[in-house]
């Protein structure tokens, strides 16, 4: 449980960890008119998906030709990926909450110019969030695309089609992390943060395992 | 629950429906090194979690433009894309039974002609099922991307990125299913049904809203 938006004490909305909702739960919720959760968080479930596809047929008994180097090299890329899961639902959760937090800003009482003056602050400040958590999103996809090239090369060929729905997963998840990073930066007044947040997603975009 | 293999009687492995399971539970089952579920499992689950953000946007109160004509094309798009995501959670089950199926079938006894033959006409009638419900899947994902380009025309372009990652989503589970479809038509040795299979799936991921 946490709290999903909690911005100036206005509006406190607890929300069950995506992890442990049912995937019909999870389903509904996508599908629900609310504004979360949304892309971001089923972008981070898929990647989630796709990285624990690759820890199975790392971690299957029999490599591609059966090497020891091929074992040795599948068993440094499932612990690589191991622990990105957990990252990736964290993040699941992560957008959800940030995103809330936007309206929650856009929400702030505006009748004086103070009021004005730290909504505009509270909505710049949470929509810089809403960019920080699809951009490790992004991040975190790019990491687990490298070692994933390890169980394409190496992995037993029966689980050739996992490995295939694995990364197109990954790289889907790691495109629409990209879309929502651009569609917050957006709103975004900071102009050296939004440069440099546009040059790292072009970037981890063009990187070889994403293309 | 559903008997995820009863072939011959030789095994009964009883598993929650992937619905049912909490989303840290589908994970898990993923990522252990039991042969399902796979690839298949997730890649129609992610077609549901792309179903289901487009129910979200082609619900919301405004449309792009917000005219009567925008609304109306959503409200049809949203009626044809709402019952899609029950289908993908079935076949995600169907998918993983259809593969312990297979699995049964080779683990039938071989010590006579008789149980060889026996068990031969069983791994290819396993095999067939398991190449229908990828195949199934495909289909399904090419019928929701129809509609999917009327979310993307229409839809509040406040939820533009939702839309790209639900487009995303359904693209990549097409790509999976049909990844998994020609991996199960490999073992297959009726000619005229693997021509027939190749040639949907190749039809079905040449169509404009998949390509």
């Amino acid at each position: 449980m946490f709290a999903a938006s909690n911005l100036g004490g206005c509006r406190i909305k607890r929300m069950k960890r995506f992890n442990d909702m049912t995937v019909a739960q999870l389903l509904a919720a996508l599908a629900s008119p609310e504004p979360t959760p949304g892309g971001g968080t089923a972008a981070a479930i898929a990647g989630a998906m796709g990285t624990s596809l690759l820890v199975m047929v790392a971690g299957l008994a029999k490599s591609r030709n059966n090497t020891d180097d091929e074992k040795a090299a599948l068993a440094k890329a499932r612990a690589a990926i191991d622990p990105i899961t957990a990252r990736l639902t964290d993040l699941a959760d992560q957008d959800a909450a940030s995103f809330d937090a936007v309206m929650a800003a856009y929400r702030l009482p505006k009748a004086s110019d103070e009021e004005k003056a730290a909504r505009t602050k509270a909505i710049q400040s949470a929509l810089r969030g809403a960019t920080e958590v699809p951009l490790e999103t992004l991040r975190t996809c790019a990491a687990a695309l490298e070692p994933a090239r390890t169980v394409a090369d190496y992995g037993n060929r029966s689980a050739d089609s996992d490995t295939g729905v694995a990364i197109g997963l990954l790289k889907a998840a790691a495109a629409g992390a990209a879309a929502n990073v651009r569609m917050n930066l957006g709103g975004l007044k900071d102009e050296g943060f939004k440069a440099a947040a546009e040059a790292e997603t072009a970037r981890l975009l063009a990187a070889p395992a994403l293309a």
